[in-house]
């Protein structure tokens, strides 16, 4: 594969890079592609981790921000090589990785390109294995191998976001609750005790409860409540002695883990039994901050609240605030028929080149 | 294996029956060691269907009534060869299978032995496979097979029943409800609907069923209406758009397998969707048979109801009323420490050459 043209249509540099696959664990050729299409600008100090790539200017600016945007997709379907619908202002670009995130990708790209003598010191990465079990992750892996790779004032990711801000992240929180009962044959159901039928003030509690919505920094987050898995039961003729909900918790960047931990012990679900299957923290939208303020606007929207989490968490636990800022609608993520619009992937492009000019 | 000796001690016949393994689908040996034994008996006539045994008098008396049980058992559990606790009266006999039913299988054997001139035409069938699946049942086979076999004003089956007389048995009726949801990400949960939380108001009405108590030709049958599965979500970021609940009814005798679908389908769970997965029906004690009475006489105990499903149903929709009369507490059958209580064998074969000598 010859090196990207970085500095021609945005539109071509994006189908080149939808085109090559690169699933995640499979980023290797996408990886030494955007290496070789980097390292002819002088202005670039370019490092690789992995199928991690990392291009810094290094002007001794006051202030350094990052910009990251990961490589892999979730798995093909059917929806490569990419193609193109509509003209003009509606041309949109359809493919595996259209959206989540090669548009942002190719934004990020051409703008290091661009930016030769920018007014803040920008570390791009250019990262692996986003869409898999954390334990892979290229962002995780490089913050314990090369930390100063992500040091800066403030991050930007290229996540879709249709070209708006979406500050912070939420958190999320994974429990299990085991309801007891008593084994029985069931032609005898009253010498024991239904645990499935115990299950159902727990369903209630769910169905009735309210999620919050939450003011952090300004922006509103909407919280979700819910259970996402349920089992019991083991065979036709026993009365169940055990009946497991899986709940999920999408909390707002206002509370820490262990306070979502304890809003469920202690309030929503008090009374019943709660196991915590996995946690992890939101982000606080940071935008406070002044490089954040000044890229708000160059932006010129107002910026939104991000739902799902996403890699800006990491960044926030290291104390870098964060937000989502790319081309393509994020409900499009993993979808089959996923696309990025041209017309975005021209707006971020300019916000990134207006902000840091 | 010799044959038995089915005029001795009725202890040493039950353990050496207990000791031939018979789990269901192995009971060659064991049907084979029942017809040897009960060849020596020229007022029996013996024929054979695979590893079901019949053996019946031709004394053209004006009635005749049929006596079975079954050969196999549910999988061993380190529960062979058998061993005995106590002594006199207090003697029990352990391990698979002595409860369910070898102990009754002992008793019916020495009853043919003894009963050479009975009052009644006696036909006596020992069958296979009641442990296992309807289409492996040596009844059901013998059904089709040859009818004539099971023909009679009454039938006994020496299941156990503390030897005591169970009359009948409810129908067992099994459905599904799937609850309907939309799916979407748990970030955004309120873009989709939530199957599992939709579950709740049928757990509700399962949870405040009160079952009814039914009298059935003098004898009270116990209903019993149960979730025995439960299952919805796919994945820790899914809200569910399916959650499936799978229910038991146990009917008594009085509503054929269409009432009692209609009574779940228009009343108790009127609303949702249910989906029929099997149904067999009960059967009445029919104790108003003279036969019958002539039965509940010999033995001198009160009749009661039996609530579990057993082959007595057969007979039934065979237009044979039948009961369940046999050593042991049915609460054991199939439990690791079933056991048989030696003076409950004495009892029932008394009861038995009280009624048919």
């Amino acid at each position: 594969m010859p090196a990207l043209d970085l500095e021609g249509d945005l539109v071509t540099l994006l189908r080149a890079l939808v085109d090559l696959e690169s699933v995640s664990g499979n980023e290797g050729a996408i990886a030494d592609t955007v290496q070789e299409s980097l390292s002819g600008y002088g202005h670039l100090d370019i490092q690789r981790d992995g199928d991690l790539v990392m291009a810094r200017t290094d002007l001794d600016r006051d202030d350094r921000i990052v910009i990251a945007g990961h490589l892999d997709t979730v798995p093909v379907a059917a929806n490569l090589p990419s193609w193109t619908t509509g003209e003009g202002d509606e041309l949109l670009v359809w493919g595996r990785g259209a959206c989540d995130m090669k548009g942002g990708v190719a934004v990020q790209l051409a703008a290091a390109a661009r930016l030769q003598e920018p007014n803040r010191d920008i570390t791009w990465i250019f990262y692996d294995n986003e869409e898999v079990a954390e334990e892979h992750n290229g962002l995780a892996r490089v913050a314990r191998n090369h930390p100063d790779w992500l040091a800066g004032s403030f991050a930007v990711l290229g996540e879709p976001s249709n070209a708006g801000i979406e500050g912070g992240c939420q958190g999320t929180l994974r429990v299990s609750v085991t309801i007891a009962g008593v084994a029985a044959h069931s032609a005898r159901a009253w010498m024991g005790s239904n645990a499935i039928h115990g299950a159902a003030p727990l369903l209630n509690r769910l169905a009735t409860y309210e999620p919050r919505k939450v003011v952090v920094d300004g922006l509103t987050y909407r919280e979700g409540l819910n259970a996402i898995g349920i089992s019991g039961g083991i065979a036709g003729n026993v009365i169940p002695d055990r009946c497991t909900v899986e709940i999920n918790y999408r909390f707002a960047p206002d509370k820490s883990v262990d306070e979502a931990i304890a809003y469920l012990r202690d309030e929503v679900l008090a009374g019943f039994d709660l196991v915590v299957l996995d946690a992890i923290a939101g982000a606080r939208p940071g935008l406070d901050q002044p490089a954040a303020a000044a890229f708000v606007a160059a932006v010129g929207a107002e910026p939104s609240a991000k739902f799902g989490w996403t890699d800006v968490a990491r960044f926030a636990a290291m104390g870098v605030p964060a937000v989502n800022f790319g081309p393509g609608n994020p409900s499009k993520a993993h979808a089959d028929d996923e696309f990025c619009p041209a017309a975005e992937l021209t707006t971020c492009f300019d916000a990134l080149v207006r902000w840091l000019s």
